[in-house]
């Protein structure tokens, strides 16, 4: 058998076997829409305390827009008070400007069954965004190169339960800072057919990115239509700096969708408690999202909060801890409240290695984001050691443990079919379910089928290896990049993104800034 | 350093750890009393529509009570069609008998500080139960022992977050079937001071549980108060079998807390589907209530559920399911509205080593028992291998979750201090918070301190010599087992155990059934 045969033979099993995982979790559409109610922490009293002094907070503090004097003279034209950087804003301005911001809206990709909905009732899940560093249980930690990139693009195409092909799924160290957006955009376009994040580290980057969609989907679509979304951190408390707000405008300028993050590590970076965590959460994003409105009204914009708390002892980052979570739970109410789509939450963990620790603290966050109402979830895969490190063996049992939470999101069915009373009355007292009618009906999809767990007995284990989760996982990554099949893209399409960036790449130098 | 020092030392260092967590941790009471919100997943029209199911099981099926004559009459008497050993129930037959049953219910220790209430907005957490093997790093998988019970039992008396001393922790193989029950009472009450479970094996160990909680508690003290909870199973399909009606009936009659409980792998023992199985659950539950209402009105009762799934293919009972969580979560509200107290839960896996896989279906089961408003959790720690294994290390890697926990469900504090503004109004914008006077004033107690998790840097990592989450628990559990030291016995009160268990063990010969 030729190696193209038995790839063919490989991909064939495997798409059979994604189809059959599909159907187990009965997934037929490509992002999730929640069957459950929003879990809130917070009632609406503490919410409203919050907002409160998130108002005061606008108003006394202000934030700082650093090194961006046109952002500064758009602030003071619309009104708020300017004193050098510093920006204060008067109660209600904010909520005033976010009007024009859609509660939902649709994210394009190339292919269009491959749309997501980014707000409402519903929740996306991208993969880890911006480690520069790549693990596997083979080669073990070492910088992540374009080739790793790509590999992370494949596998977040393969897997049912990613949404979307994300942003920076790890630094392609290999190529030099200023050019390797060129790559990894293309990757995205060229690898998968899911929808992408643009650049953010430079205006022109932003530009580049632009330019790259306007190739595969048109001038005046992009002008109309979502097609790219971007993480926009706010540097807190309380700061925008200029590569992030140079990036905010070019999109918000294109229609395109603004992620504004919030990016905090509780102790540190905010008061050492939830609530005067979220006062803040709440004020970074709203001046955010405000901008975006003043640049381009209705130009799509989502209310991110990528927080977490740190170590009062060393002062580590920590992750998937409690705090964390109630921090996502509070911060997705206030947002809901806001009437914006709500980004956060992810496979965080602060382990080294996929063990324990590193799932524990994952599914709790994982668990919280989709019981909180999150709308899009970045880094749902993969992340590892703080977000210094995408996992080949992580990135595969997170998306594991999405295809869990589809079922969970699902909720309770209550049909006449769901109920069973068929069954009931076929088995009866002390009999056996398993050749009844009713389950002969529903067997296959009924129960959601992990490819990660080993739920075997001890001696069959044994038998297969005594492997652990992280070794099955090493094994289940290889055979997914072994079985990659690209989607189609346009010949045409390709060459003028390949023609855009050799010329691109060209017009300047190498560098590492 | 005498030996005897050096376990001062150690004590000393660990009650200080012990209490410093405590203190971190803001835990004061023996038990959680909820902050957060119950979650329903399903709706109330939903919980109406398998209610009516269940009203229509009960009297079109009805259950089994089988090889007990007793508990046939007594349905008789109370109203039911007897028909053999089927039991038919009349609409709304069980929910008027169980008007009786405490909504909440105090089980008291012979620590009264340790006493626990059960029910209504408090969740308590219990250790594994029932596992024959137990299994630790260093010596692997093996039959459990009396000393292994007595080390786990320990293990739950150091743990701050472990509020009740369990029952069955894990079989000790080595001591006769027929009289394990008084080894294993008597560890509960003489290495701990939480509250613990008697044995329901046999009515007669029933009776000797019982006996030995009066030389504890005194007789007059157990006929009015309850000082042991129960485990009664289900013999799901919808049948309740000699043994467990033999120590429901003693029991009851004694004022001890019953939890009953459906056990049902969903696909084999009920319905393929999440609604179908929940009626039954809700029947099962009810029908075994009530009887404990008709034995002693007023004896404390609690509804149980222990519920998951099976793979499909190879019949294997799967554990942190997706489906299990919606299980768990729908059972809770159906016990809600059945005014009785919940219990459901634990650290479920089927992984056979304590690895990511079993972290991430704990997690998931134990953010589900958190947030669905289960009442009394058993199998809280300490669970692997789909309940045939107790293991050391998981034991103290579940309690540290248990205490994150604690945090989750304490809520989000919004007094002044939480609220932080003078925090925010001392750093301002691009600050840091830790110097900031009330991040000093708040530092210590602010965010939960795990005993397992690495936070540290990877180099750090690499230093302390690659540990995962498993083999840093390895060091943890045996340095508890060094450090403890066990709570204050009355001399007359345990001479007095060990006469009675030494009479009742010569009364008879060993036997192993």
């Amino acid at each position: 058998m030729s190696d193209a045969a038995a790839s063919a033979g490989r991909r064939g099993r495997s798409a059979r076997r994604e189809r059959r995982q599909s159907s187990a979790g009965g997934i037929s559409t490509p992002y999730i829409t929640r069957g459950i109610p929003f879990y809130d922490v917070l009632s609406d009293e503490a919410a409203e305390k919050i907002e409160e002094q998130t108002d005061r907070l606008l108003w006394e503090i202000g934030l700082e827009f650093r090194e961006d004097p046109e952002v500064l003279k758009i602030w003071k034209d619309a009104g708020a008070e300017v004193d050098g950087e510093r920006v204060r804003f008067p109660k209600g301005m904010l909520r005033e400007l976010i009007k024009t911001a859609p509660a939902q809206f649709t994210q394009h990709a190339r292919n269009p069954a491959r749309n997501v909905e980014i707000g409402g009732n519903n929740l996306v899940f991208a993969p880890v965004y911006g480690p520069p560093f790549v693990t596997d249980l083979d080669q073990g930690r070492r910088y992540g190169t374009i080739e790793d990139f790509r590999n992370f693009v494949k596998l977040a195409y393969m897997s049912p339960w990613l949404h979307h092909s994300g942003g920076t799924v790890c630094e392609p160290v290999d190529l030099p800072v200023n050019k390797r957006h060129f790559d990894m955009v293309y990757s995205h376009i060229k690898y998968s057919d899911k929808p992408f994040m643009g650049s953010v580290t430079a205006p022109e980057r932003a530009e580049d990115s632009v330019k790259m969609a306007q190739l595969v989907f048109g001038e005046d679509f992009v002008d109309q239509n979502c097609v790219m979304i971007q993480l926009i951190n706010a540097n807190s408390p309380l700061v925008f700096d200029a590569t992030m707000l140079g990036a905010l405008k070019v999109y918000a300028k294109n229609n395109q969708a603004c992620i504004v993050s919030p990016f905090i590590l509780a102790g540190a970076m905010s008061p050492v408690t939830v609530a005067g965590t979220l006062s803040q959460v709440l004020a970074e994003a709203l001046a955010g999202c405000a901008l975006t409105q003043l640049i381009r009204p209705g130009a799509p914009v989502v209310f991110g909060a990528f927080v977490s708390s740190i170590s009062m002892q060393s002062g580590a980052p920590t992750f998937g801890s409690p705090e964390g979570s109630l921090l996502l739970n509070g911060a997705s109410k206030l947002a809901r409240r806001a009437g914006l789509p709500f980004r956060s939450g992810g496979s965080f963990t602060a382990s080294k290695v996929p063990d324990a620790q590193a799932a524990q603290e994952s599914a709790q966050t994982i668990a919280a984001t989709v019981q909180s109402g999150v709308n899009f979830c970045l880094h749902a895969a993969g992340w590892l050691e703080g977000g210094l490190c995408s996992s080949y063996e992580k990135f595969v049992m997170d998306a594991d443990q999405l295809g869990m939470m589809h079922v969970l999101a699902r909720g309770i069915d209550t049909s006449d079919e769901a109920m069973a009373m068929d069954a009931l009355q076929e088995v009866g007292p002390g009999g056996h379910f398993l050749g009844a009618a009713h389950t002969q009906r529903n067997f296959e999809g009924a129960f959601y089928r992990s490819s990660i767990a080993d739920n075997n007995s001890y001696e069959q284990w044994l038998a297969d290896g005594e492997l652990d989760a992280a070794k099955r996982a090493n094994t289940i990554w290889k055979q997914q990049l072994r079985a990659y099949t690209g989607p189609e893209l346009d010949p045409a399409i390709d060459e003028a993104l390949l023609s855009f960036i050799a010329e691109r790449k060209a017009s300047f130098p190498d560098s590492n800034v």
